[in-house]
């Protein structure tokens, strides 16, 4: 059992308290964070990305200040702040490179801006920089799915797919800080390998993300398979991983066999992580799990996911690789990058 | 730049000393190793692996007092003693577990013999104990190709294919003994994979190791391609890598084509690497380059992986990750083994 938890000080009285800020294209979630990663308060707002940096960072100062305040706490209570942002970036520099899920050229574009030393400056205090996916994946194994484990991989399971990697608490962060970008490794060379939305071909979120989700059920609808989706399409719903989930929990056959298609591929993921990390475990977060551990489908998901991984890996490790759903949800975010803070912070 | 070659102790009088042990199924290698990572002596004896483990090890045993005894020193001189081993071993245990390359059942079957502690025994000094694949890395990372590197991914080509990862001096050992497995990566998810040593299909080590070139080559002459090497093997010439880098570099198509598609495989793996990790380096060593950085043929393979990288990475990571020949060649284990003793020995 690891010793993740520990206090910086023993002093409860003085123990530092973290400011963990997840950074997305849509919302800001900010949170204090004590020295154990509990939430002592935590707010969101809207990032107002099209009003560029400057602004989104200034709305980020604002909501670390209403987090604090929110806790009962004033800004010198705090030790230090986190930034988990998109990516890619360049984390020694605390540099945004060309974030794909924000605007980059032209005026207000996010391109080259440095987020990190821009913040610290708007919160007066020092920033700890990194890349969203590493920051939830910290946040899993300081206190969440991972906390039992000394390694973890975790997979975010959205419009692309993230990855964080922690080994021995140190983040793979990588020479370029482009460590653990395992969305993009490669499940098939081939010439028809799938269009990743990197632009290059058989990655892995070509297979097994949300977008690759509802490209390849776009697919077979085209090629007029039977299915209730159809239907439920004609009513106006919206193709979404959500609905084949819907779908394949009504007993439609072709959804079912869309999970299940999901989860061979991140079972061949998985493997080649296993045999490039062996991590202690592999945990999946993010909205795209079809109904995670609170649904049958989800079970189910993980099921075929372990299957996969036992007809591909060493057995030796297919046996005792924990491979699980992730547990802090999109809490994920901000308590890792406090706990990067803490990091920092303990480093010092 | 790094100082992974800084002295442990300044005091060049009272530097510590360490001896390397390189285990393979054919021959044992041991040297003695200084503090800046210099070979002071170094034996090779026969590994006489069908006598059994415990014949083999005083066989290590005895090469490390004449390697000693090589260098002008007393065993009392030696602060550690590092040993690389086949796999799968349990490292913290310092057991093997089923290695590959040795007999593994019954009189004189190696499986779970506690080589770590044997060894110890007999040389009556503590013993480092690692993978042989991991060892080679830390090796070239740590006074060889990868010395002026902070991270780094060693792939060892031959008869299968090794990988050793290191990140900030640390190696990526796993959770469970089985870090950098990266010969069993996946290439290919298809039914029609090739099969791998393993027993498992797709991996990379069934498209670019040794093995896998031999059996390529087997398959494109029985479908009667036309090709040089069908002389030469009527002639009596064993059909092996090195054959085919001959017929090559003598100017046959079917021979470029062959050592051509093994770089575009190695090049599909190591952008899987390079998205898991982010290495700042990449280097590949062993018997199964082609020629290496010496040969016009060796370049062309280094060249055509380049190629493959670029087709495929992300172009930050193609144009920033070096990728390059290792450098110590069959060096690179026994002083790697010593570099691994030496971490241990600062670590006290």
């Amino acid at each position: 059992m690891t010793e993740k938890r520990r206090l910086i000080s023993r002093n409860d009285a003085k123990t530092p308290l973290f400011v963990g800020v997840d950074l997305g294209g849509t919302n800001i979630k900010v949170g204090v964070v004590d020295d154990l990663g509990r939430a002592l308060s935590w707010v969101s707002v809207s990032t107002e990305v099209e009003k560029g940096p400057d602004h989104s960072t200034q709305r980020m100062g604002d909501a670390v200040a209403t987090a604090i305040a929110e806790a009962g706490l004033k800004p010198a209570d705090i030790a230090r702040v986190g930034l988990g942002s998109p990516g890619p970036m360049d984390i020694q520099q605390g540099i945004l490179l060309k974030p794909v899920n924000l605007k980059n050229e032209g005026q207000n574009g996010w391109k080259g801006f440095p987020i990190r030393d821009k913040l610290a400056e708007i919160c007066g205090m020092p920033v700890a920089f990194n890349n969203d996916a590493n920051a939830a994946a910290y946040g899993e194994y300081w206190v969440g799915s991972g906390r039992e484990y000394d390694s973890m991989v975790l997979f975010t399971l959205g419009t692309g797919i993230g990855c964080g990697i922690i080994v021995d608490d140190k983040l793979i962060a990588g020479a370029h800080s482009h460590g653990a970008e395992c969305g993009h490794i490669i499940l098939d060379h081939g010439d028809d390998a799938r269009m990743c939305g990197c632009g290059k071909t058989g990655h892995l979120e070509a297979y097994a993300s949300a977008t690759a989700v509802i490209r390849y059920t776009q697919q077979l609808l085209d090629a007029g398979r039977e299915t209730s989706l159809s239907k439920r399409i004609a009513d106006g719903a919206e193709l979404t991983p959500k609905l084949v989930a819907e779908e394949a929990e009504n007993g439609d056959p072709l959804s079912l066999e869309i999970v299940m298609e999901t989860a061979k591929y991140m079972g061949v993921g998985i493997v080649t992580v296993m045999h490039t990390i062996d991590p202690e475990c592999v945990m999946l977060g993010g909205a795209m799990t079809f109904g995670g551990a609170g649904s049958d489908l989800g079970r189910r998901f993980l099921d075929r996911i372990k299957e996969e991984v036992a007809a591909r890996a060493f057995p030796a490790l297919a046996e005792k690789t924990i491979i699980d759903f992730a547990t802090l949800g999109a809490d994920a975010g901000f308590i890792g990058a406090a706990g990067i803070a803490r990091l920092e912070h303990s480093a010092r």
